[in-house]
């Protein structure tokens, strides 16, 4: 919210402040806006506040070669809502601080704004605050989102009981698959073969999937408001990491039934195209932005019958186990256990 | 809060989520801290919530050449007290994202989250959440602070009258002062006479200034408390510059009498001896972080005294005039227009 500039003055500061009153709205419980040193918010009663930031770098999470300014931007604030949803919360207000270095055009930077506020668009996030910097190698962009829940109602990652089902919304892999188109230089994809059994439309579906991901931030309002779930978490890192980090935090181990994984029919087919195993992207292709949780075996037909209602699609893939299990992929009879992987991003 | 990381994985995030840990600490309202995706944060009834942000970059707003780490975190965790200094809030949950280079070492980590905490302790600021990413070239400190006032009860910069008299507290350029002390190729101090005429502890002032600014948050919240100020602004860009967003804000002119601008006998000394005008550092000296804020001329007595009592330094150094009038210095039957200039960082 600082006035605070770099003699090495950016001739899009300007911009951005207009920008950044281009977007800022009225929003209910927003007293002060952008044009303050800080912004003001008078929240309900009895509701929890929940934070969460996200910073993004040029050339280590993006790389405007291959992602359009837009997607950069859309991309930044769904991995922020997707950290609210995995919380069961609205989102609410948004605060963005950007770092420019001198070779970037003004076009760039309103194409990041704009991003954002399409992302921001649907659940009626507000712009409320921000700072600028110059940059003197690549863009940083980091975003800190707020949202609320009633009292006592949320999503944590700590809350997964032994015996309670594992669910993922949407599919997986989709993401890492079309990151991968989009790598020229990715031996597996450049074979003439594999041209020829990708059709054009999975092709798009997986690099829109990598380029639009989507918040689950109904499906986590929903599992919060039923009190559906007992522990929750986005899956950003990949299935494989992410379900670690649960475990940790709810001291449980996992069993997983990879046939059970649901995986788009482009995730397959790319998997065939370029000799890769869809349940291997499944596990560890990150930024699918799809929510993991987990729910006791008592609320199963609820849950089931309830997503089908709405729309929304869950699909239970394994069973919490105790901590001394550990986790573990099982099927047909064996039992190996899920490997440690990181989420590779663009690089 | 996400757990996203570039495959090329630096050595140094286990360590940023040990010091996330160990300063992580309990706090009144704090529902959940770091280790879900999103922070919880359960607020008192009837406050008002006041978000600031500040973006650091290495090489714009600070060199490790010149500064240590611990003053770089002790200085950008400043920025923001100082913001909500300004709105009269107290401040209470600080987010902090960082990326990092390749090169730094951990020992620099250590020192940038050893001063951001030292920063925060006096006000027991408690650090709830973040993000750490790799960095290409240098380093990106971000800090997101969350303070609370009652509601209806803040200091904007929107409230100043014609009439109302203009204060600022503490002392004017100590900051720039100090940093032109640091820079040695700045000519006018590199003469060998101003070395005699500068003693050690006129530089040791200054240059403590610059490196260990105090937010004025007691100030700020006393002046709220007692509906004392009509309007608040901090001193980050330099009193030119925030004095012009403040009567923006407002929509009024101002008249600056200079020779009341309080400036540091150190700051007086400096000016003497690298030939610059005192009063154009302080015009023109960003990064003091002192407050400017206006006052009914009803309230000059009760704030003279209750300041005087409590040991806080406040100096009236001009009245507030038409918007027609514009921003202008008047000194000895001349009037000039205030010029335009912005503060110069590191750089």
């Amino acid at each position: 919210m600082a006035n605070r500039k770099a003699k090495s003055t950016i001739r899009e500061f300007p911009l951005i402040q207009r920008l950044a009153r281009r977007f800022a709205r009225e929003a209910p419980g927003l007293v002060q806006g952008i044009g303050d040193d800080a912004a003001v918010v008078e929240p309900a009663s009895r509701i929890w506040w929940h934070v969460t930031t996200d910073l993004l770098a040029e050339g280590i999470h993006f790389d405007f070669n291959s992602a359009s300014p837009r997607s950069v931007g859309y991309r930044a604030a769904m991995a922020n809502l997707s950290d609210l949803a995995a919380m069961g919360a609205t989102p609410r207000y948004m605060v963005v601080s950007v770092a420019i270095p001198k070779t970037l055009k003004s076009s760039h930077i309103v194409g990041i704004y704009s991003g954002m506020m399409k992302a921001c668009r649907r659940d009626r996030v507000a712009l409320i605050g921000g700072d600028t910097s110059a940059s003197k190698a690549g863009l940083f962009l980091n975003i800190t989102l707020l949202g609320t829940t009633p009292t006592r109602k949320a999503l944590f990652r700590h809350g997964a009981q032994v015996g309670d089902l594992i669910y993922v919304t949407g599919t997986l892999g989709d993401s890492l698959a079309g990151l991968r188109l989009l790598m020229p230089t990715h031996k597996t994809y450049r074979s003439s073969k594999s041209r020829i059994v990708l059709s054009r439309s999975h092709q798009r579906f997986l690099i829109d999937r990598h380029f639009h991901p989507t918040a689950r931030v109904a499906e986590g309002l929903w599992l919060n408001r039923e009190r559906l779930a007992t522990s929750a978490i986005d899956l950003s890192d990949g299935l494989s990491g992410d379900l670690r980090h649960l475990c940790e935090s709810s001291r449980v181990g996992a069993e997983i039934e990879p046939e059970k994984l649901p995986i788009s029919a482009a995730c397959r087919a790319y998997g065939k195209a370029a000799g890769s195993s869809p349940v291997q992207l499944a596990l560890t292709g990150g930024e699918d932005y799809e929510l993991l949780f987990t729910a006791a075996p008592g609320s199963r037909a609820k849950i089931e019958r309830q997503a089908h209602a709405r729309g929304y699609r869950v699909t239970c893939i394994g069973t919490i186990r105790s901590k001394r299990f550990g986790i573990r992929m099982s099927s047909g009879g064996n039992s190996r256990r899920l490997p440690i992987t990181s989420y590779e991003h663009f690089h």
